[in-house]
């Protein structure tokens, strides 16, 4: 599917939806859409991704399937600046993908042209209504399910689950992937966002797709969201880690995080810490171990110190580690599978 | 106001809401309706609550203002062999009071009705639109902040809220009630059903509560939700433990329970362990002890065997312990103020 994909004046450092999906996504994507770098080139900003010309609007898109919004702002809100660029897609016959927390489809205007049009509007965030509760039945499936879990919030699981899974299947490995945020979720083509599940039934949506993929493949990779001390994300946690019933854990990392992202007087505790209170958390329901580490070492400029890093944190877990993303994953997969 | 409380096939050991308003409601409850207890009454059943006769349905209901729905089947649906009787109800004018999932408002029958007749229909698990994440500031209000927590869902947390709170306000306390539950709520007629809000804003909701009565008391009484290793509901628990920031937790029990409730598979972890578990999981966002622990002994029929698990409890606590309901709570009350 060939698709643009609208990041206004957020490209690249604050468009992680647009990057995950230039990155990790089978889209074909014939241009991002950002006034503010109209001229230039994906590959201008972020190297080992696909490339794509930055365009200022709908009028400099070749011909594209859909136009995918490509920027999560806080609070999930339509930015009006945009409506141009979407109205125009709905005009030349594109679906839309979005994953903000306002639904395009519910928009009269929006709604009125996708049908005029025959176009799809596909909400990434609105979940499907018929959930429930949990039933405590997700290791009955074939896959072994590993889980990403994290410190804290934004210290890169979904991308450290993307990069393990490719080092996996490139071993040959038949391994499915369960997205629980919108960008894994367009990536994937499938999953539920499970900050969005009413908290009685979020452990339940994430047994669902346990279920639904579980028994067609020998592993789930699953994304893990937030920390489970966090003072606002850990019931989305809670609810991936208890209705996964994971087998193994990764436990993710940034290096050099010290307090809680956005929430500064809250230190984050010390690593072997958060080993037992994953491992303890997930007892009673499921017993689990974190096997392996994934460490971000974005903020590191040398590879002699982000490597030093890296073996800091394996001593810390007590378990192999890597930062996937820069380093060879060969050790961690190798506790994976 | 004069209710008929709805409770068929389930009253009163399934019927945690009815018993919860007979026994702390300002409703004058007229009639229980269960068809299976037709022709009994209430204290056939549960002593020291107010009495009321248990009918067949609303063609035996006397005049009253409201049809309460009081019970909370697991997932929260509705049962369509209720229909006749709620139909009645709202053809006799009578409002409708529910604390289900599925929201009564929403069904297009008695939405119709509801608008013929002139009733309110109150879908008291229908949460705020206007929530947010929490900022991770519940901590700052005047108010000490006390927390039921269990080891499992229907263990009694809201009883022993209910009771604690009262023993507390007997000694001349100033203390403040925060509902998190259908139950609670219906009781105190203020509060969010944290277990109905998405489980990004749950801790968020939490906070918004303490936050709006913390100035207002010397303690506040946080009704706990499910426990924190149960398959389903544990993210309810979370959000209510890392929300409300709670100073001093009470563990919550049941004698004899040692499996999870509707999950028998799954095994309740040794007492100590829970204590470990909510103690750890609340640190990194704000410190708290267990400090206090209350046991349901309503299984146990003789008052000697009931005081000796009671005396056991303790110990496994290491802090003081009663069944609040059949027992004198003071040496509770003294930890809790």
């Amino acid at each position: 599917m060939r698709v643009a994909v609208l990041a206004h004046e957020k490209f690249p450092d604050r468009a992680k939806t647009a990057v995950g999906l230039l990155r990790y996504s089978d889209y074909e994507i014939e241009a991002v859409l950002d006034r503010d770098n109209a001229g230039s080139r994906v590959s201008d900003f972020v190297p080992d991704v696909q490339d794509a010309p930055v365009v200022a609007g709908m009028a400099d898109v070749p011909e594209v399937d859909a136009l995918v919004i490509g920027i999560a702002p806080i609070g999930g809100g339509f930015d009006e600046s945009w409506r141009p660029d979407v109205t125009a897609a709905l005009e030349r016959g594109c679906d839309l993908v979005s994953g903000l927390h306002y639904f395009l489809e519910d928009d009269e205007e929006f709604a009125r042209l996708a049908a005029e049009n025959g176009c799809d509007i596909w909400d990434v965030r609105n979940p499907p209504d018929d959930l429930t509760v949990a039933k405590g039945v997700a290791d009955r499936v074939d896959a072994e399910v590993v889980l990403t879990v994290g410190t804290d919030c934004s210290v890169g699981k979904m991308t450290a689950t993307m990069e393990l899974l490719e080092a996996a299947r490139e071993r040959g490995a038949d391994v499915g992937f369960v997205p629980t945020g919108q960008t894994g979720i367009m990536i994937e083509g499938w999953g539920t966002p499970i900050d969005r599940i009413v908290s009685d039934f979020a452990a339940g949506a994430v047994e669902e797709m346990i279920l639904e993929r579980g028994d067609d493949h020998d592993y789930l990779f699953v994304e893990g969201q937030g920390s489970i001390v966090h003072p606002a994300y850990s019931p989305v946690t809670d609810a991936i880690l208890h209705g996964s019933m994971a087998d193994r854990l990764v436990l993710c990392h940034e290096a050099g995080r010290e307090v809680v992202h956005g929430y500064e007087e809250f230190d984050l505790p010390p690593i072997d810490e958060y080993v037992d209170l994953y491992e303890d958390l997930a007892r009673p329901v499921h017993e689990t171990e974190v096997v392996a580490g994934a460490l971000n070492t974005r903020s590191i400029e040398d590879d002699e110190t982000a490597r030093g890093a890296v073996e800091t944190y394996g001593d810390l877990l007590d378990a192999p580690a890597t930062d996937p993303v820069r380093f060879d994953p060969d050790e961690v997969v190798d506790a994976l599978l």
